[in-house]
């Protein structure tokens, strides 16, 4: 499959507790996993955690300081069982609208070995103000940084 | 806050792992905490675990032999950030359509003190054959023990 | 079983996810329970989460301002699988010992019908300061608090 | 440092959702990341999920059909808090002793950037009949392929 050159590739590990008693990984950790591709790509929350590498496209972990990055929205469609293997599942990512004060960041989750696709989804997020809760602007630089890696939603 | 007759209240504990590392209940753990609402409300999977008690209304542990509850579908809107305490949190949940071989589930999540809705969202889910995956259809006995359940989505 | 004078019993609820493919609860999960029966019996650790409700013996939730309660040890012996139930297991917990700056919390865990012991456990607790991570001593009311909670160790 | 012959070196990745909220990776967590070094080094247990990659030591995902592989003891020792990083975790990892039907695994859990021990742990494995739960005895193979890997315990 050709990727578009808007879209990250990120190898994101599943653990063997991911899954649950019917044997696959269950609904709830793919979800885990979109969480961690985002890292994987974006990086993790500014201030949280220790220094570490730097990722792809570094949009999380440069926000002010005191800026939460919230999700307001998730929309996850299975389209088949992920299987668990002990090889990292190949998770597409990408922005699929820039607004004011949110981005939509869409996915696509592939089974490593087999490459086919099992869940497509699109998350909302916001940058809050970590006291007062307000909505922080996508700044410009945000802006400049995202365009590359915009593309049609997931859903489109 | 008067309750609809569809709807059933469960209450759902948190676990103090469920907040990260800002302090509030993560979104993936909400969406943990929708799968042990369904499982409060309509038992848990059928063929998993050993016996335990009868639920309100029971859906999931009265299916055929080796048959699965898989999600297909989440929708998740996060109204307000849910905060840990150690009193669980009220989840009203009820059907919101019932199709040939799929049903939806709608939840609204409310903070246990403040009574403040924090989270809404919507489960597509289908009846699937453990080993050929092939759909299976909800039965009338179902149909007829969702109907008094059965309202309008949340998302309406 | 009689429960001797010091136990306190509580009820911690198993999530239908804490099942992993084996079909029992993991024993990682077991641990998070744990930690779960703490909460129950002593409280949130303070300064974390949103006001519930009194727990049995107010240990955790009424440290001074800025006290992280850390693990120090754990040990855990799995004496039979727990099977999952859609009813809380029971924990007895009691402490084993009360030392300068650390506590020892012993636990059995019993299958909530069966009322077969599964885990016997023991974790060591300090309470440390969250800036700069110093031992804070036991005090005066903390050691008077857990006096008639004090049993001999699980594991004696 | 120096790694001993008998040492297996892994890299076990940390997730954002590990931290708890004190900020640390949640001592629970640690011995989920325990199971994952596990698995890097001697494979997923025989029987679940899919194919992937061979392991350093393939012991448990050549265990003969529906033998399960279950933890009967686990002893962990927090020396400093683990920070999470999006780099993954050194975790040394080996033998600590072959019984007639059990193994201990001894770990020592490194930050990545510090190379600072932060955890200690060992653990008591069986290998069990999934169906009667009988132990397997550790079979002439296994023990001829643990034994370039074995040496004194961490806690020695």
């Amino acid at each position: 499959m050709e990727t578009s050159a808007h879209v990250i590739r990120v190898r994101v590990p599943m653990r063997w507790s991911d899954m649950d008693a019917y044997g696959h990984i269950n609904n709830v950790e793919v979800i885990r996993m979109l969480e961690e591709a985002r890292i994987l790509a974006f990086g993790p929350p500014g201030g949280t955690g220790a220094p570490g590498t730097e990722p792809p496209v570094p949009l999380f972990n440069t926000v002010p300081p005191n800026t939460q990055s919230l999700v307001s929205e998730h929309r996850v469609k299975y389209l088949a069982p992920l299987e668990y293997r002990n090889v990292p599942a190949d998770v597409d990512i990408w922005f699929s609208s820039v607004k004011g004060a949110s981005l939509a960041i869409s996915y696509l989750v592939l089974d490593p070995v087999t490459n086919k696709p099992c869940v497509k989804a699109e998350t909302m997020l916001a940058f809050v103000d970590g006291t007062s809760g307000a909505l922080q602007r996508v700044s410009a630089v945000q802006r400049e940084l995202l365009g590359r890696y915009t593309g049609p939603s997931v859903f489109a």
